[in-house]
């Protein structure tokens, strides 16, 4: 099995800097994890609140601490840092060697959606952002990891788009027409919605917006650990 | 202008775990810093020092510390907490949005390959390893961020490829051949110098491996920011 990962981030149209943050980074005991942020409003005061909730997190990770008890402590954390005047939401998305599992953890209002092979369901449980209650705790959903899952996770930046011209994206519709081709990779599948997006928002993005897939295949090619990273460089879109 | 980095990472034949770790992170200024340790020996124990090296390194990162006090900074915690007999190598490789420079920071005695178009240049200076002196200090190289550009750099797996057998692994032969083909990717030339190496090696590598490329491109095809993974699951090579 050869677990693949694609993330897809731009920024909203004239911004410098994206309230998005996203980092992946490797598991004390083996995997990786997926750390996903939207820190409330946009601009340099986003980022910076969603860049201490996924510092905070991937610190506790490195550690060997659950995925569950670092969104809490990042919760907390935010909590107490800024007396719950300011919310981020946050997204952690583990591959955990030692379980073989994949665990999904969500303090976000989004949904997360998860498909078998062609079904998707969709993880919508009500979720509440970090930051804004004392004891916030995520939901966390833990599943097999075996070929032919695929998972999407996004910030809402994804969901809103074309509410400026009153449109409104249909993500699920989007995934379903992707699994249907053949064994699409996940980048593929994550730059059509981010696609689908832009065309929506008519190619300036009306919020920030990050998107994770991650796909598990049943063959690998060799026992190479890979990454590759493409940072556009041209403004205004910088972070 | 578009940076574009791989790494590439193989664990030494039959060992489930490497000793070397790499992160890629974002600057707090807008950027990257891609951050490489190999641990002294192998297995766990050098997992867990390269671990802490590249840990100690984004923390300090993310808090805006400049990459030379970072790297001095983790030499220190290294050597008080192993009182000087573990070493590690580190290097930091920074895409700085606000300087438009690449910020090259080397505690490896392993050199780092960089070209304009089709020039090499060699960054051999004798350079130690952290944690085995109090102050031990990197060498630190700024230069430019402009199209053409590309830079090699990597833990002694991949210079010792070929040891077993009496034969030497030339690092900067396969570099200027990949460089002479057309428009070479950064995966492209990180595959071409793993799968030499792992020639040499039979198959079997004799070390732990890991590879970071960066090329920066002077087109750009969108404003989206990307990164892939590819994590196979099949051991022996688990992390």
């Amino acid at each position: 099995m050869e677990v693949r990962i694609a993330v897809s981030k731009t920024n909203k149209y004239a911004s410098s800097s994206s309230g998005d943050t996203v980092e992946v980074v490797e598991r004390p005991n083996g995997g990786v994890s997926v750390v996903m942020a939207d820190g409330q409003s946009s601009g340099r005061g986003a980022k910076y609140i969603s860049t201490l909730v996924v510092r905070k997190v991937i610190t506790l990770l490195a550690e060997g601490v659950r995925d569950g008890a670092a969104a809490r402590a990042a919760s907390d954390s935010l909590f107490t840092e800024r007396k719950g005047k300011v919310s981020s939401t946050l997204n952690i998305l583990s591959v955990d060697i030692q379980t073989n599992t994949l665990v999904i953890t969500r303090n976000n209002p989004s949904p997360v959606l998860i498909a078998y092979h062609e079904d998707i369901q969709v993880l919508d449980e009500p979720s509440l952002p970090v930051g804004i209650y004392r004891d916030t705790r995520p939901l966390i959903c833990e599943v097999p990891l075996e070929a032919g899952l695929t998972l999407v996770m996004y910030t809402d930046g994804l969901v809103h788009a074309g509410s400026r011209i009153g449109q409104t994206m249909d993500v699920r519709t989007v995934f379903q027409s992707m699994l249907d081709s053949e064994d699409p990779s996940p980048q593929l599948i994550s730059d059509a919605l981010l696609d689908h997006a832009m065309k929506l928002d008519q190619g300036r993005p009306a919020d920030d917006i990050t998107i994770a897939v991650l796909r598990v295949a049943s063959h690998t090619g060799d026992s190479i650990r890979r990454m590759m990273i493409r940072l556009p460089l041209d403004k205004p879109f910088l972070v």
